[in-house]
């Protein structure tokens, strides 16, 4: 919550630096106002908690209200939420907002799209952490409000075993054990694995998860038959919304897509401000 | 620069947090090694200083080296650059890393193919305001990188008075008044307008700049024809790859473009170990 | 704003520090009070808002009052304004309160002498860069309470090309060639000339604002002619009071004087408390 | 030292903001160069330091080089220091670091005025917390270094007994006794007192420094002869350089001059570069 | 209290991080409860500012109440103190909170012990600068609470030479006269001596307060005689429950004791849920 | 890494403030020296590297060395580190360097009493939360150089369902399957438990640690038998030296023991500095 605090200010500084010369010069500061914020598009919504936010960072006498809810459908043409209050304030701080709201609703619309290719599957589709710098936690949550899981937050609340690791320490049992022994009780491990033959290591170190990464299908059912639920089983790398389902088919448990956040497009929503 | 600083801090915070816990258990402090970072994808390259300063802000000892330049054409197979120190910092920097350069990236490359379609002609592809909260600077970046010209900052360093500051204010003329006594002289004013009518009172008023919104193309011919060069010309809204060439035909000086930043994908980049 | 209550917090603490040691050992938390600050001298008020955050930054419940607007002439004996709440709060933020405002009613009261020495003239006071550090957008806020108008806000909003800039690019033309393509179309360009070879060459450039440097009014006059509205004036070095007026009578546009920020006294002002 | 660097941070801040335009277009990044900053001013030298941070706060790389150490006295025309190094950060850099250099020896040449006129005596000037919020250390420093001496930093490291104390807490004995009771043991205790009634009274509390308000040069000798050595003395309130030499002779310890730091004009620098 | 914040955020930070995965995952937002903290110990209570204040730094809406005041006997069983409001907040900010009030109200206790068997004496029981780093106002603040007298704050409102300062700058009369002559005039200096020559040194330099570092009774003794209330008196070093009684008859003013901040233990509470 | 500075820079700002006025006023900048830190007690070393960087931080131009590493057995009289260069600098850090040291060498000290207790033993000690607040990671850093292990970090990377929150949504399995539904896949979860019920619908819910919150020596035996290593468990509450080994045969995996952070004493150094 602090962090996110810190980025709607950085935001708010980048945009007005030492002021908004053209608001300051054309509306009387005592000008109040209402600012409706329109779909210009069909989306689903997430982000209005921090859309009211950069309203109220600004000025605390903003007054937000919606009709919504993260997570619901929004048709083009329906008020997504108004801002009520002196209308300097709001002029002042409405792109900063919508570059938010915005910017999660594509995530969460996106997600979405993919979630619903496996609706008849108990497969979870997770995110990465190929998100946006300094939107982790924003990222995160428009995915979860898409119906998507998410995967580990960061580098420090979960072990993820990769290539590079394994050849760093010489072999993925090493890998695990070392893990084992320094982590503590309440952390999983998970290891990446590009063959049968690591699979097996990585099973017989003790893997509370593998991942398995950019194998073909074949490979996955065979690897899913192996693990015989012995593991938890992902799958990681080139993922898309045609191969999705097959995908699922093979019995996996998570399978994660990097595309939802560095991929997704914005939605289009726009201001109108009514005077009082 | 200062923001920037901020922004890669926030990004490190959010990844790393209390530690990277997979690699703290698995690598010892004291391996060095190489990371060679390869494109997946062709793209026009931005962002190797802050891809840089995200390891060097981990580790001032990291030693990076590249064959290109911002702006350079990269083909998938190449290596973008390398990094050089200790395997930990390497790892723990390598996913912030990527993720601003390969959003960056994917500006710049985005950008690129608006600007590829008006090769033969004198109007300029301008950004907006439509970027990522906490990333302005480094987008607009990446669309000069690309080959666009950036438009104003941020609210601070341009005056564009739009439909809502007219109303607010109570007409165009009154707006630019305004503006012109209480702004320093080293700014120009920009006026939106809609229509015929609008446009005749911006220019009566002694704007610098004239935004044609969302007009036809018949509609922005006729509006050219009538500034007749006492404003510079900006056209925005339902620009597209499609209609774009047809647009820079009108007699233009400026065509914006949100797009550019809010609906970039990023670029598709990984990094490789070689431990020494 | 954001600026403001860092330098205001910097200030509340550079005095308090590890506490106000004798105000927490002589004063009860809980007395209540009212301080009233009278004037001691004669003066254009500027920092109203400023003085009381400092006020609020500290204890949000303390009460500030006036019958002063920013701008008001305010003379010797009367009340500038009255803050009502916890004694301890009053007394430990009135020292840096008051050096606040104090300083800004300093430069609002020189700007105003300035400024009355034109009242026949539309030539406009303006301020420079030479500030206080920290304290740009105060002192330009108050340079304009006392009836001066503003330079640019700083190197981000505003071109200005100096001697140094022309020398390191080998000449105006290309110094202004080279600001032309790199900026945004919404800051204009001002250069620095010396003499009338120079502005010749500045005026052939297309310079939006010509700063004639340390010239005798005879070169200002000339140059005038020469420039014949084919661009913005501003005189700049040189100046005082007794010269002012005859520079105003030379025919150009803006007169720029660093002492209203850089050599303004502060005005006079104390507290005089009243138990409750 | 952190606070400066707060300070500095702040000031670079305010002055360069998105970017300083005009150096980014004119000037080469790998353009190097040499700065001489010279006086225009006879003056006593005080923030060399401050004035070469301001420098290597923007790049470390800069070098900065001088003949001089603060409280020299400069003549108008010496070279009051030089820094080498890439000219976009020297250019950058340069407003805001004469901005410190030429308050802080404003300051130390106006104390320094001050001081000389005390020559035969053992008397102090000492200066106030009348100092620029955001400044106090510098300024403090820089009175010293026109050969004045610091009175208490802040609120937190002296106790300092008005007027508003007493009449909070009953009378001069109670505060005393109060503060002595909840200070340290290495803090002592000034009471500032109107008349001879106060006077006696702060004595018989045992105050450690008695500080004189306002009072005429009779009453100031009475006070003296009354006070007898048992308490160290201050003057304070309606000091100027015509009635100093004689408040001096009235045997007082220390005379308090706000001027020092409110009132001080800046003295004039410029800088001048040299290319490579 | 501005540092205190900055504590309070970066404690609830290290705990809370980017989320209480527990509290979201079973607890609704919108519960309300009541959380009891109760006494598993008796102790000196130190700390409802703080432990109130962790509270509503994560949820101004949190209603905190007590029957208590800082410096109360608190026995077992009892309810220390009550929060209202949502329990996620609540629970949140549980632990950081008890962890601030246990360790003051440790310190408090642990103080409170050395006072009472002082209590036919006037010496006073002061603290050092062993306090805990980042809680030096804290924990100086406990002190007082459990009847002890505080030292200085830190370096800045005391001068105390050490046998380091006097080594560095050639004696003890060198090392006073240096800090006579640059300190301000409400600073008085303390010198730590080691024997009866160091002593003589340092009272016949004017010192205001002796340090008698780890000396035998006899020799303290011999020094309070010699000192002959010339200045003040403190022993510092070996100070135990055991042997305190007996220093104290010796005569001197102070017994510094290290222990009372380096070597308390928390004292023992916890929280009791009500839901609503 | 990041909160550490921030600690330091805190603790450094709490000591120092506005100056070391005995430093300042006695050494002279330029004097060279080196301190040593000579171990007063017997204790297993902890922070050396903050210990280190506190020094650095204020000067980076102090060389540490050192014969030791963390985890190192230190006996009185040896000298524990030794810092080389400007005296100022390092008279200026020693007690906050001091500060850091001490403490953590006293909780690995702690904390290697308990671990020995339970040598021939696989059970591991673990810590708390209930660590400072600031120092949550070095604490947890000096448990293990003691030889303890850690528990979880904070709220944000394991889940600990506890009586709170199991009363507040309804029950054991109701708060297990929300975590499980809610939380990421590397996440485990641990249920606090206090008699044979709870322990059964944690069992039958799937927690995969379980936490014996409180119980005697007899129902932790028939717990353990009852879980048959269907889970991991931890044993909490009235752990003491007295009955760690005991705790220790009936078969758990972890004791959790609160003491080792909020209860540990600071071991003795101190500082002798040789001049250059």
């Amino acid at each position: 919550m602090h962090t996110l605090n810190e980025l709607i200010e950085l935001a708010l500084k980048e945009d007005i630096g030492s002021g908004d010369i053209t608001t300051d010069a054309t509306v009387s500061p005592d000008t109040d106002g209402t600012g409706d914020v329109i779909a210009k598009d069909d989306f689903i919504l997430a982000g209005l908690d921090v859309a009211r936010n950069v309203f109220t960072c600004l000025d605390p006498q903003v007054f937000f209200s919606t009709t919504f809810k993260d997570g619901a459908i929004v048709k083009t043409g329906q008020i997504v939420f108004s801002v009520q209050g002196k209308l300097c304030a709001i002029l002042k701080a409405e792109r900063t907002s919508l570059n938010f709201i915005q910017r999660l609703s594509g995530i969460a619309t996106l997600t979405r799209t993919y979630v619903d290719r496996l609706k008849e599957s108990n497969v979870r589709i997770v995110d990465t952490r190929k998100t946006t710098p300094g939107w982790r936690v924003l990222e995160k949550y428009a995915v979860k409000i898409g119906g998507g899981s998410n995967h580990r937050t960061g580098l420090f609340d979960g072990v993820l075993i990769k290539d590079n690791h394994i050849s760093a320490c010489g072999g993925i049992r090493t890998a695990v054990d070392r893990a084992r022994k320094r982590i503590h009780h309440l952390v999983k491990i998970e290891v990446e694995v590009t063959d049968m033959a690591e699979l097996a290591e990585a099973l017989s170190a003790g893997a509370d998860v593998i991942m398995l990464d950019n194998m073909t299908r074949d490979q996955i059912r065979k690897a899913v038959k192996k693990i015989n639920s012995r593991a938890l089983v992902e799958v990681s790398g080139g993922v898309n919304l045609d191969n999705l389902a097959q995908l699922a088919e093979t019995g996996v448990d998570f399978i994660s897509v990097g595309a939802l956040t560095h991929s997704a497009k914005s939605v289009d929503m726009s201001m109108k401000i009514r005077n009082h």
